[in-house]
């Protein structure tokens, strides 16, 4: 931690924070210049930041290093690579995951994992458990979703990702799904994040609507620091002044977190745009800039979705999508799904 | 529900809207002008706006009525008085809140207590489990902090606030406190809003650091319709471009409030400034804008505080403040603990 | 200026560093730790932030002056008090000016002006040259606009503010006004602030939207570093997400400000909440935080102005607002207007 | 324009909103519902939504449409082509702007110029009037360093395109540019806009980093509405809460320009990411997303840049970007400068 005083800082101001920083356990070098004095703290103390801040006669406090360390690649520098099956998220291949918002019935939930599997998508999202903004909508239908999920992602050998909002719904989701997904407004549910330290599947982790990327990290780091070494990290748009699209997906993120971290990031295109037109251009753009994978909501009929139906694509688009991204992948030495498995006559 | 169609919608795309808003549950009635169709819709069903506005041939949607119900003023006109014991929060009288970040010791606890008291709070608020962005930070005493804080607020008759961060924590937080406080980070914890639905005591709920003011109320209503009715709103801060303070506490976020909602709002100025040198400016336009009541952070020694010590008043600071509340407070009409209870001895 | 350098950063990477800071015409001092180096560097040379930040090894840079310095408090520690006439921006009384948002003919500006004086206001505001987000819209009545404002602000024995757009109005409005607004919109209109920093009357910068605390300062900095010492900086509200209001008044900005700077900072409640049942509230807020005065917009027919008739107040309710005021402002050692002129039979 | 009245709307309110509609110039449908009446209005009249909305008795008011006419798709179906010598902006071809910030010296200028090119560049870009945060910045070498900048794309048979930041320099800019670029803190200098609808050469019009794309396309509108067809909109990065990124460059806006408008729309990563290091990436995803063209600083020497060497490429990054870029373009129907002219032994 750098401390920079204020020029007028008085003698006994810098003697002052000099105490409390040793207090807080940190070694102390005072460097006198001219116009202010700077401390440098280094150490194995606990040194609040912001409480320094506020001290009298300092100006401004700096940390030097990142408060999350196993989150960081500092601490780990090669890429982490996630495997689920045969499935690796971080490596060369660009994943996607795909399916309904909601399962709402089963032949609902079968068409939705026929069409992605089709498209080549890997793995199989759904809801059971949804959180929702108003307690008179649609709210999921429970372990019976989860059956049918798990049902439909094994005659298409998919893998699942399925919403845990709870504590108390770990181990029904553990039951039924490969990984673990932590939505945006549980990000900072800290309760949720240690007990997932202990699971044993991956967790997909989406960053909350306005949180920086280094709170987002430190949500990661309490997963890993559980021992959980297996977190994807997924941007699915903040929130901004902007009113024409849902949320504003940070696409700058993805290389920000390629340079802090060494934990895979996909990015959700679906919730970043809101908007079924706009899903194809982001999904694009986010492999473009260097997404490990992506995210996206596809129903068969999304006009009849009991959830976010509006940014649902139908299978014709999602078909195309994935064609495109095709093309765009080896831009930066990715593939994605280069031989889709060919159809074997499943029903839709 | 009004869906205004684009000039050069189709007579089909209008037909297609009008089948599935009926389909939907609503009763619609067309009215066709110079350039273009405008359709109302009104009844029971449910009518998903975000789909209805990605359908071919719409321009946009616009909801007639709120998403809340019993959470808005015009379900219920006058305003929600809360009462704990004598104190009644949403009244005449501005109620300060006011205590320790996190109860740390004994000491510390009933110092506070004592110091709070003295300047005329009603509610002595303190954190035994504390919702912390890094896992490596200081989490808190659990029941053993609440003891403490029990303890001093019985010592000083003071009433009890305390955050409850799962639905794990509600009965022991229930034994302890007379307020649940629901932080901001899980203002969208749906699994938590709707369990304090059933409990029977008042529930303060945090507003998310960029929740807008509607999805506030939709948590609120979580809560109220599982029976709950006694709900107090504070406003904690939003966060903004502007990095000179921690959040922006949004002022204007009290009379939008009171304007469509009848729930008694208070402020949180020490999260919403995050530098105990802009707490009491904070403080007294909150109260200036028309809150019902304020809960700030109040150590004796801050700069030793394991948590928010940046932002937590001296109580001598404190009491400053609260004389100046007390001569802002009539000019809205209001009171602010005027006759503060005389010292009897209590210890410090 | 300091330089923390990443923990794996090599020799070559610190040399190359130090060389071009060297080069930059800074002096540094090295200080190698542990763990990492850190580099403080000071002198008069022109050291870019930014850039240094991108090099290879280094891990973040820490500013260690403010950019600004005639703005800033270090430069001057007492208050700066702006004279117009007999009034005093920045002193003991919190001066409100008022008026309708444009000149739209004698009849209005005349009533408007009577209307506001009786309350206390002791500036009259009114705009003639109008920015106006569509070119559809009104854009104000030019030279005979401010002709009219001047005719009833001398009636009235109010001095008169108003808004200047580009360096060509400066001549006409300073032959009419006795302070020239710069708009939110033109904070960053670095020819016109470069201009006004040679005029001899006092400037009133409203912050933009989007502009931080630093960038408001440094706006103010180029009128200051002409040569023009009496700028009055404008809080007028900053875009957030949230769209209950048509922006977000920062109050916090004026405890913030009053830190960093000696200038008088002001508040206009009316931009920041944009519509008139919000305003009174946002008022009483910025003066119990400290704000050295107000900008309001009254019309005496709002539901008729030319603009912004949303956000004007009718006279009753500034008159009210007023009274509120002034019980307020003793809460924090100012006066507002405390023996308004009586009437006196001037026209309406 | 629809007017929703609230549920407690008196008759007496609605007829008063209904006169005040039909004095403002427009026709009013009456439809009244069981719960509450609905009010639409037509017509060539003048509608003030924020006053309407601000009156007893309405709860909602929705504008169905545009408050732009010239720059919306309903205008104007088809994509507009602007054209500049034989480049065709918003065509087939994605079109790459590049060049140095601001130009500092012959030799900087003529490296640059020769860089770009060769790896595919059409259309120099270069400074010579400067818009600096602070009044102590380096502020541009003036007509000097347009001399340079008309030189150095001469002899590379590139076009040219520099930023006008005053009415007073349209002529000068004129003299030496092929396209006036308009930097987003004068995105709604209306003064500007108006003349430079005049203009005979095309607008690069910057959106404002805290403009929405309502108000962007209203500027647009400004320069439209005074004769000049030819506007190419350019995103290049909103303000938001994360500082990892100097700001946070909107993908999104460019599939929403797409849909609501006629106009060809680049982005600037340069600006958009702030660090070299994001520059690519985010180039990358705005081809990817749809945008028709790319404006990106390349500096030769960037350590030594006078302005944005954060920022700006080296030659060889910019190299390889061009080359991912061939890659991607065709995933969208797009080419990107298929056959760059070869290397004829110029400079370097």
């Amino acid at each position: 931690m750098v401390v920079v005083m204020e020029e007028r800082a008085s003698e006994a101001q810098v003697e002052h924070v000099v105490a409390r920083l040793i207090e807080m356990g940190m070694d102390v070098h005072r460097s006198t210049g001219v116009s202010r004095t700077v401390l440098g703290a280094v150490g194995q103390g606990r040194a609040d930041k912001e409480l320094i801040e506020t001290m009298d006669g300092v100006k401004e406090v700096v940390r030097i290093s990142e408060p999350y360390k196993l989150a960081s690649r500092t601490f780990k520098s090669e890429n982490t690579v996630v495997t689920v099956g045969d499935i690796r998220i971080g490596g060369d291949e660009v994943i996607v995951m795909a399916g309904p918002c909601s399962a709402e019935s089963e032949q609902q939930v079968r068409a939705a994992a026929a069409a992605v599997k089709r498209a080549g998508a890997k793995i199989f999202r759904g809801g059971a458990f949804k959180p929702r903004s108003s307690p008179y909508s649609f709210q999921g239908l429970g372990e019976e979703g989860l059956r049918l999920l798990r049902d439909a992602a094994r005659a298409e050998h998919l893998a699942l990702v399925s919403e845990v909002m709870d504590v108390s719904q770990i181990g029904v989701i553990d039951r039924y799904c490969d990984i673990f997904q932590v939505g945006a407004r549980n990000m900072q549910n800290f309760t949720l994040l240690r007990e997932l330290g202990h699971a044993r599947k991956p967790v997909l982790l989406k960053r909350g609507i306005s949180a920086t990327i280094e709170e987002w990290l430190l949500s990661a780091e309490y997963v890993l620091s559980g021992g959980n070494k297996d977190v994807i990290l997924c941007e699915r748009g903040i929130r901004t002044f902007e009113t024409a699209t849902r949320n504003t997906l940070d696409i700058s993120a993805i290389p920000v977190i390629k340079k802090l971290s060494h934990l895979p990031v996909i990015a959700d295109p679906s919730h970043g745009a809101g908007r079924r037109d706009m899903v194809a251009a982001m999904a694009r753009a986010a492999v473009a800039a260097g997404a490990d994978g992506l995210i996206i909501e596809v129903h068969c009929d999304p006009e009849r979705a009991l959830s976010d139906g509006a940014q649902s694509m139908f299978p014709a688009q999602f078909d195309r999508l994935m064609a495109e991204l095709r093309i765009i992948a080896p831009a930066i030495g990715r593939s994605i799904c280069l031989e889709p498995m060919p159809r074997r006559g499943w029903g839709q």
